[in-house]
């Protein structure tokens, strides 16, 4: 490794240097140690790379976080917080009491694990092989759509590189050609419970990272010198850097210092105070910032109003087809972007990329870098939708999760939900999407039945904070709706009776249009059933649930096209738990495990088809014994399994 | 690459296979055709590796699927089932009347992805990137453990080598010298939409494979020599290999070779007659295939019974804690295998790996492989304990899915669940576990409250079918139970009262604990609290909640450490839906999203701690006004967020 003559380091720069990497441990053992628990070993080694970084490299306002040239700093290797906010304090952003009184206390904003609920922290870690796929996001951002010269740097562990996730975002930075990213990996050997993988072993380290189209920079993760000609290689560099530092666990601590055992564990307050004087005591240093490049004005061109899609009624349109003609439509504004997993053909999201191609950013089938780009991007500003099978977001489920701690706002759509997709079988049915994304804190989650309420549906989700999941349906169904109905997120829409009805069924996406062909039977003989559209999962509309409550003496029927554990019947019944009038829910989904065959063939099977809806309906009028065999005191009673058919367990 | 002499095919052996592998590609067309929907061209680019694999390299007892000796195939890519199907006819398993009829029929066990409703078919695959995986599970299972001569094989596709979960798979292939362990990547460099990210770019696939620790062997696909001395090689070799096999999509039907827009396409008909009769027409060639070596005698040690451990009542002992003591306890069964996501100290995984670590296998955080390997492991007939962090099988959670549909036997352990975690803040926090888990078909989920019922749940555990799950909490609790207590899966105890209460209150888990002492306070105010311990949450103990509406005149109350959507509320709601008698739930769960705190400062934030249950127990039993002002007809009502403080929104 050549060093250039301008980035040779005067002997009074190392020795700054060496106090402020001095600061940062003797800081991450303080607050580590105060609040009884922590990760001061892993702080420690890369205390030496993050001085370096602060003090000569990252250029950033420390008093302006959402300054638009600000390179971003991302601990992938979250449970390092104590070295992130000792540098928080190197900086001036935080004061040595907040970092060493409230760290890990009940209240503060310096959690275990950083979150945004600090403002120079993008994105929230913690959950390992994270933060680099996020910093993909931004970094495409910055090179695809703002075209400003901020940099992204990620602390990973070595631990993490273990997670194919970072072996999906190394890929798409190499091929997106991210040189306006580096990651520095703390190769310090040691995981939580022993050795890593591959320890020192740099060389494979290296060959791995040039595989997935990365330029690798081997240092001693110790030698400030040579930290400093790497980050400033990186940040000259015509593509995406990694520089592996090899590390020692525990450096700057005897006692510790590359021993197994210390993972996660603070240091004694006898321990800490030998380990603080040897390092030469508490420092009250604050680092002079590189300064960011003035932000240029904001060019952005206006947003032209969008012309949303219009359907005629009773045409009949696929809502992934709706999605995808209304996400193109909302593309006139500028900070729409899409992303795909591979799959845009199917879920429709290929609309938009025809017609924006610059916003439009293909993941291939990685659907883990597909949501961390989404979380990405969202933290620059923009308004990201990300589409693949809803059985495949499984496979992103814990970037969903952290993307709900993160408080992303990113825009999620799931097409080719439940049993009516046919004959591809179980493994590309979304049959528990409805429970995975409504436990996701702060998460919205919508369900429409028909290509108007889609589009209206897609067109709030632009705007919406937090995780928004739209579900979509193969299939093509009728139009329920007019252009001009109103589809607000929190309501639901009643398509038939209204007055004193015997049954309600209630239904979402497909459901909804075998609710009506059951009320049209039912009507036939004589039981008035309401039909009602919960294309709001969450939040969902109470008042409309209560209202059918009260004009049907309680008789509810709910039926989805989903799995019966945390799906529409749940929210209903979540939402009525603490109803004073006694409510009695059939509840119709589907309860085997589905085969291959025709949308109607699998939707009777399970039991949610047009005939089970009547069946159970019928049942729910009479009167019926319970599991003890006496008549119930309050008239009806249904098994919804049996009575629905139920499909093979 | 030499050609070796031996395994140089003579002219009428070429012959013979290009013969079968034009059936196979005629078969594949037929049966797509036929059906109206598959993926001919992505069973054609394969046909050629497929026709050599069984003719010469596969060694299978095609009329005895549990042979111990036969190799292993797996389809990674899944989607190519119309190739795996005609192979089948090939060898003779299913008849070409089974193939060509009932190929993704309703009632067809030939479904559109494969699933081992099929005897010869290990693993559910269709999902992308999850065959490989589990095949290193059965190839750890028969270096490891079995110490058998077969050989895995698995067919992967191009697109697939995006997701991460490849490079774990690997990753761990090559770490542990899986030399039993084949990849065929079938490269024909169109994946659903277009062209792959690395299209035909053979040489950064071998820089990839060769850095992740496997042999690569670079071959034309349809070279038939090519590929029987690459797949004699990978027999030979000395650790896992990948062959790289260049393909053309659709090879050997002219009009579509080669050419974007046909994955997932069936032919016309008219396509299909005219590329069948180009092919040679219809054949019925029958494979004669490699025989296995003959299984020795099973000479697996007898299974001594377990001593499982015993704990003092009252004594205080974390539930992960009895999850290590019992894991270890039933190693005395040879069949009993443990597997890690680099946490054990924290699972307490550990306790098994020490006692026997030839059965332990280190996934390190790779927590989809850590999951696929439990998945392959039981396909050798093993019982594979799987544990992590609750919050990190978010990140399996497509692989737990697909291990419902694959029908797989294993026991997963989520510790460190809900905000009882504490100070390392919401994203090490399971609290959506629950709903996810419920919701994967067939499975168990267990969440014991003390470790006497946490080791006799992981007893029942062991020989139970599909995905088990259980939830473990960090902190020390009392034991509750005495080490004779039954806690048969979908029972749940009774801890108090049981005569005529004024409100049943219904933890599990930490929450249990919140509810005695909630009960005790109460009971001092003269309100008679019930407490059931659901430690079972799937299935549910429906019978005690019945019961218990009858006793209270249906007041419950259930408390939880998770999110409210989906989890253990949501699971007696759904239980209730159709009981005749009214029920008035008040549900108390994690409605904000946490922070960093002491267990009880966060439970007490959540609204889940012994004040908020008392409070709430309280409220429900005062008269209230419903949301209108009118008085309720039937008595107490309580908004469960504002009477429990509910945390922050």
């Amino acid at each position: 490794m050549t060093m250039e003559a301008e980035r040779t380091l005067r002997e009074e720069e190392l020795a700054g240097l060496a106090e402020l990497a001095a600061q940062l441990r003797v800081d991450a053992i303080r607050c580590s140690t105060r609040a009884g628990s922590g990760h001061p070993t892993s702080s420690l080694s890369a205390a030496d790379l993050l001085a370096v970084l602060i003090s000569r490299h990252l250029r950033y306002h420390w008093t302006d976080p959402r300054g638009r040239t600000n390179d971003h700093l991302i601990f992938s290797k979250g449970h390092a917080s104590p070295l992130l906010y000792a540098v928080f304090k190197a900086v001036g952003a935080i004061t040595d009491q907040e970092l060493v009184e409230t760290y890990r206390q009940f209240g503060s904003r310096l959690q275990g694990h950083p979150t945004p609920a600090l403002p120079w922290v993008d994105v929230a870690t913690g959950s390992l092989g994270q933060g680099l796929p996020a910093g993909v996001g931004i970094a495409l951002a910055g090179r695809y759509l703002d075209h400003l010269p901020f940099h992204v740097w990620v602390l990973c562990g070595d631990s993490e590189m273990a997670e194919g996730s970072i072996w999906e975002a190394l890929d798409k930075a190499g091929h997106y050609g991210l040189r306006n990213l580096t990651a520095i990996v703390d190769i310090n050997r040691f995981g939580q419970r022993g050795p890593t993988e591959l320890e020192w072993d740099l060389d494979t380290y290296r060959r791995r990272v040039e595989a997935f189209g990365c330029q690798a920079l081997v240092i001693d993760g110790h030698d400030l010198a040579a930290i400093d000609e790497a980050l400033g290689r990186a940040r000259q560099a015509t593509g995406p850097t990694v520089v592996l530092a090899r590390t020692v666990k525990g450096k700057g601590v005897p006692e510790v210092e590359n021993q197994p055992g210390w993972h996660g564990k603070p240091f004694k307050p006898d321990l800490a105070e030998r380990a603080v004087a040897a390092l030469g005591g508490v420092r009250q240093i604050r680092v002079a910032a590189p300064r960011p490049e003035p932000a240029p004005p904001a060019s952005a061109p206006a947003a032209e109003p969008p012309t949303m899609p219009r359907y005629d009624k009773g045409a009949e349109v696929a809502t992934r087809n709706a999605y995808g003609d209304a996400l193109r439509a909302l593309g006139s504004r500028p900070d729409v972007v899409a992303l795909d997993g591979e799959v845009s053909d199917s879920t429709r999201a290929d609309k938009f990329g025809e017609a924006y191609p610059d916003r439009f950013f293909e993941m291939f089938i990685s659907e883990q870098q597909l949501v961390a780009a989404a979380v990405g991007l969202q933290v620059r500003g923009y308004r990201p939708f990300a589409a693949t099978f809803a059985a495949f977001f499984s496979r992103a489920y814990d970037f969903v999760r952290m993307a709900g701690i993160s408080r992303a706002d990113i825009a999620l759509s799931g097409s080719h939900s439940g049993v009516e997709i046919g004959a591809d079988g179980p493994s590309q049915m979304g049959l528990e999407d409805l429970a995975a994304m409504r436990a996701v804190q702060g998460s919205t989650v919508l369900y429409p039945s028909d290509a108007v309420s889609c589009a209206a549906l897609v067109a709030q989700m632009v705007d919406r904070k937090g995780v928004n999941y739209l579900r979509t349906t193969r299939g093509k169904y009728p139009v329920l709706y007019a252009n001009e109905d109103a589809f607000p997120v929190g309501g639901s829409k009643l398509l038939r009776g209204g007055g004193d009805d015997d049954i309600a069924l209630i239904g979402a996406g497909v459901t909804v249009h075998n609710c009506l062909a059951a009320a049209d039977e039912l009507a036939r003989e004589g039981i008035k059933a309401r039909v009602i559209d919960l294309y709001s999962i969450k939040p969902l509309d109470r008042d409309r649930l209560v209202d059918a409550v009260r004009a049907t003496g309680g008789r509810l029927l709910v039926v989805e096209d989903h799995y019966p554990e945390g799906g529409v019947g749940s929210a209903v019944l979540e939402s009525l738990a603490d109803l004073a009038e006694p409510v009695r829910v059939t509840h119709l989904a589907v309860r085997g495990l589905p085969t291959s065959g025709t949308p109607i063939q699998l939707m009777d099977q399970a039991g949610i088809g047009v005939s089970a809806i009547v069946a159970a309906a019928r049942a729910a009028e009479a009167p019926a014994t319970d599991a003890a065999g006496a008549v119930s005191p309050a008239g009806a009673r249904v098994d919804a399994a049996s009575a629905a058919g139920g499909g093979p367990r």
